[in-house]
């Protein structure tokens, strides 16, 4: 991980201007030598208590002994050197013990975390669950949940998913009952019993903190006992594994919240994901049926409240998948660096009793460690400015406040799907760079790729994204998000050509953004979201690589003229990498969103 | 598997016309029927001892007791019923116990166990192993050790790459060193000493058989004692676990060939990934330093007699690679077809009161699966293209076989590469397909995945196939196989284009027939092999895209016209699948290509 930290300064400090933020009343007591702790920090808790331990958490996978869920000790020493850190409630305010970090801050010391042992974790589930408390809960809510939360007493979930309904939330069947005659008058909010089953509950069941707080999304019944189809029927529970009192404290009582099973996955296994069953009566409690929950917001709104975490929910998956591909970067490149094998090409090869070189010398090695750096750096910069956008969309003015939110619309998506796709991409790069090696559980690569694979499936699946870019994103609001992104990428653009070293990447990116909008407008020419959709994922696919491509060029519009420095020369080229072999393949996507080919959307179903 | 053999008898009968096979001597004995029964053995062996335990010998990794190696039960039983279907000696003549089977058909055949189960494996190693030796071993050789091997009493291995020489064989450090005065007179065969560690010796130690003969390349000291640098210093030997007598028999001695360690890989674990020390002196034999191994064919020349097996084995990984991209197609079909989620796009499913519908309904999940049937089926046509070239090579008019030969120097890179790499990409579809699903070992598709992955870095990686295609197969001898392969283009070019409904996909496989050549030429503008192979895996994966696009064309033009059968309109579809979404991305590729664009090759160690 030698590079990380000075990437990481280069694009807070260099091209984010992070310390900026520090002249806002909200962070006004930090300064670039605060963040520097902060970073200081995390890279070293993540150096001692998570790197060693990521092999271990995949081979003593989580194991249920028919009470406790067993994890490694070491996930435990990590987890509370995490909560002794502090970050589980650095972004919170003084008042609430918190130290008013910026989220670009926050998202950027994640990272160390990520790439030193992703499943593990970093409280990105707690956080994000206490966070929506502290919008949506009642003031007791948020006192006895959210801060025991973010003290690491508590850990929270989001639980959604069913296993009849995974992409497809309206699906759900999970039902919210009114608990007793009082049940509104309850000091920890409106009582239910709630009775259902909740799969792929990331962090479902475990021993690491006293309490878990499940956020469960389920419905009520209607006066005639029926679901209400749809989403607008579902709500949102606090569900607690254990109960708790008025004063945050355990009352003995087990909430009917029981583990019916541990899923075996390809990788993060570090992390239990759990199919719980609610209220099935494993554990009884105060001798009526179902688990207790309160709810949280207004009835019926649950999805709401929800969405309200999305956004960096996302930018989070997007910082593992790239944490992860930056892991796998920096392996490849230590190998490569160390391996002897083989002897140039041509007439400077032909001898063989000359010494081998070291495979980085070999052309198609930098390629692909060149292809590994473009994708996750890339991926790196564009999360951190998402993330920058959070902060100005909590703490600017009005006006860029609205102009972060509406960039973070459409921004998102990708912030998600692009890492998630191609930093993968970047792990079989780093497999590949090892040859048979990589193909080992000796080296760590292999185990990057498999944890890497998840991050195109939770939180939204890539098609779901597509769906949401192209579907949503795009158009909303009039496409004033699309256009908005267009005269940043505009600007970008107008600074770069008047640079003659940058004038090339400025030309081809103005011709790519020129692309995508004209393929946009061709996708939606007939209003009909079928024909409009049946493509979207090559549009997202070719949206992701404009994106990144502007990425690129904005972060070399920073670089000193003329600099000479090594990392400068390596950004300069990660950035031709991208502009030279990844984005003339914006064509062939679009091609077929242009045309709103129907080949996949029309097969017969007893033709394949 | 429900599809499988449809497609196999439509591409061997329809388009390939097997059955003409039987014209010619050496098959007249065969049938369509006889061929049919090949297919329905094997089909029936892979589905009742393959199939069932593929996941159990994923779980169930091998393991050295201390003395000898465990494998599942199944394992055992699976080779037993390879074994006795005769499918060893298939290939072989009638006098040597075969049965005179085309290569076609026997590849075919096998499709059916690397789709069962990849890493139980197939007895690819054992045929190749001894078919070498038929050509360059001695008549004793021959009887000892190949009928052996094609009986079934024995298996066999090679053993080329070492731990400081994996793609650079001219590096191996293994010795061989004359074993006494009298070591010419040995009638297995010039007997020798042999010294060194072999690494990545696949099923290397083991109890499936009695004996196993690995064949391995050594170098015979100078008369300085010193080895020749170089591949011109490398021999080959026949290096037996034990001593065998001129009749076969094992002497009882064990020779000193030692499991070193068992490699624990990603996957791929039916079979074991070895380290053997050889001559070590763990179990030292007849009173010498050394194991004992008798030479094949002439000093010096090992590796010539090595890549004799190279074109078939490339071809075996080929395979192996689209069986395992087509097992993942057939269970994401199945689960599509299956699974409820979602509702349609646009009106229709706004009403979330209907039932979810199967997501096969979805045009993205269409368009998932629709993309590994045109991945799969067109590397499955490519595959047994080659291998009926396999068969005109050795059966064909003299200016037949010439060509086959040609040819075949030319497509093996990509019959290797290309199905590693889009056969894998379509494992991964295959889990997309399944959701949170297909993240965990409750469904085959992640073990799929990760036994594909090997793919791209045995018998040659990415980059040596890559170098092998343009540095040295499209310019040999004067470019002729080149010219040859394009001359075969243009000829479905010239038959499609006068078919209205084809005419779109030859005009497009015409220009992009236009633009691989030159980029060739470009690429070898300045006769400098390093500028020429500084992106020569992006020519590869062009190159690839052509003769997959070429193949599906010329799949396409055996169709009857007007064809209303479901699986020829899922190939029509599958076709414009790969026209429409894949090859406009040839442009992408070759951009670099034709540049000799340096920026990977010249990119600074200090930059990355």
């Amino acid at each position: 991980m030698s590079s990380l930290r000075p990437t990481i300064d280069f694009l807070l400090h260099d091209w984010l201007h992070a310390e900026s933020l520090t002249r806002r009343p909200r962070f006004a007591d930090h300064s670039r030598e605060t963040f520097g702790a902060v970073l200081d920090t995390c890279e070293r808790i993540a150096r001692e208590k998570y790197a060693p331990f990521n092999r271990l958490v995949d081979t003593e996978e989580p194991r249920f002994d028919g009470e406790k869920v067993i994890l490694p000790r070491a996930t435990h020493e990590a987890h509370e050197a995490y909560v002794a850190s502090g970050m589980l409630s650095a972004a919170q305010d003084y008042e609430e013990g918190g130290m008013q970090l910026p989220y670009t801050i926050e998202a950027a010391a994640g990272t160390f975390f990520a790439t030193a042992s992703v499943s593990i974790g970093g409280g990105l589930l707690t956080k994000g669950n206490a966070n929506l408390l502290m919008v949506h809960g009642t003031e007791l809510q948020k006192e006895v949940f959210a801060r025991n939360e973010f003290g690491g007493r508590f850990s929270g979930t989001m639980a959604l998913s069913e296993p009849q309904a995974g992409s497809s939330l309206s699906d759900i069947a999970t039902r919210a009952t009114p608990d007793g005659a009082d049940f509104e008058s309850d000091p920890l909010g409106p009582r239910y019993r709630i009775k259902g089953n909740k799969m792929w509950i990331s962090a479902g069941e475990h021993e690491l903190s006293e309490n878990i707080v499940h956020l469960v999304l389920a419905k009520i019944p209607g006066p005639d006992g029926k679901l209400i189809p749809g989403t607008r029927g579902i709500s949102l529970f606090i569900v607690p594994k254990n109960l708790v009192g008025t004063d945050g404290q355990l009352t003995g009582e087990r909430n009917d919240v029981a583990l019916a099973g541990l899923n075996h996955k390809l990788g993060w296994r570090g992390t239990t994901n759990t199919l719980l069953n609610f209220g099935e009566g494993k554990y009884p409690v105060r001798g009526g049926a179902g688990a207790i929950g309160y709810l949280v917001g207004r009835p019926h709104e649950g999805l709401r409240c929800m969405f309200h975490m999305m956004n960096e929910a996302r930018i989070g998956i997007g910082l593992a998948a790239t944490a992860l591909g930056l892991a796998g970067y920096y392996a490849s490149l230590e190998y490569a660096k160390n391996r002897p094998q083989g002897r140039p090409v041509g007439p400077a090869g032909k001898d063989p009793s000359q010494p081998q070189i070291r495979i980085i010398e070999h052309a198609d090695i930098k390629r692909m460690l060149l292809a590994q750096k473009s994708y996750c750096e890339g991926a790196l910069a564009l999360l951190l400015q998402c993330a920058r956008l959070v902060d100005e969309q909590h703490t600017g003015t009005p006006e860029a406040a609205e102009e972060a939110r509406l960039l973070l619309e459409v921004l998102t998506p990708v912030a998600k799907s692009w890492p998630s796709e191609f930093c993968l991409e970047a792990n079989s790069l780093a497999i590949q760079v090892h040859g048979g090696y990589g193909y080992t559980r000796d080296f760590p690569v292999e185990q990057y790729w498999r944890d890497n694979r998840l991050s195109m499936i939770h939180e939204g699946t890539h098609g779901i994204q597509a769906a949401d870019l192209l579907g949503r994103k795009v158009v909303m609001e009039g496409g004033k998000g699309l256009q908005l992104l267009a005269a940043r990428i505009n600007a970008t653009i107008e600074q770069a050509i008047q640079r003659p070293e940058l004038a090339e990447h400025a030309n081809a990116l103005g011709q790519a953004l020129q692309k995508v909008g004209a393929a946009t407008k061709s996708a939606w020419a007939t209003g009909n979201p079928s024909d409009a959709l049946a493509n979207a994922v090559p549009y997202m696919q070719a949206f992701g690589h404009l994106v990144v491509a502007w990425t690129w060029l904005d972060v070399l519009l920073v670089l000193p003229a003329g600099s000479a420095s090594p990392a400068d020369e390596g950004r300069v080229r990660a950035a031709r990498y991208f502009f030279h072999y990844e984005l003339p393949r914006i064509p062939a996507w679009l091609r077929v969103v242009e045309m709103r080919d129907p080949t996949c959307a029309t097969m017969p179903e007893d033709a394949f």
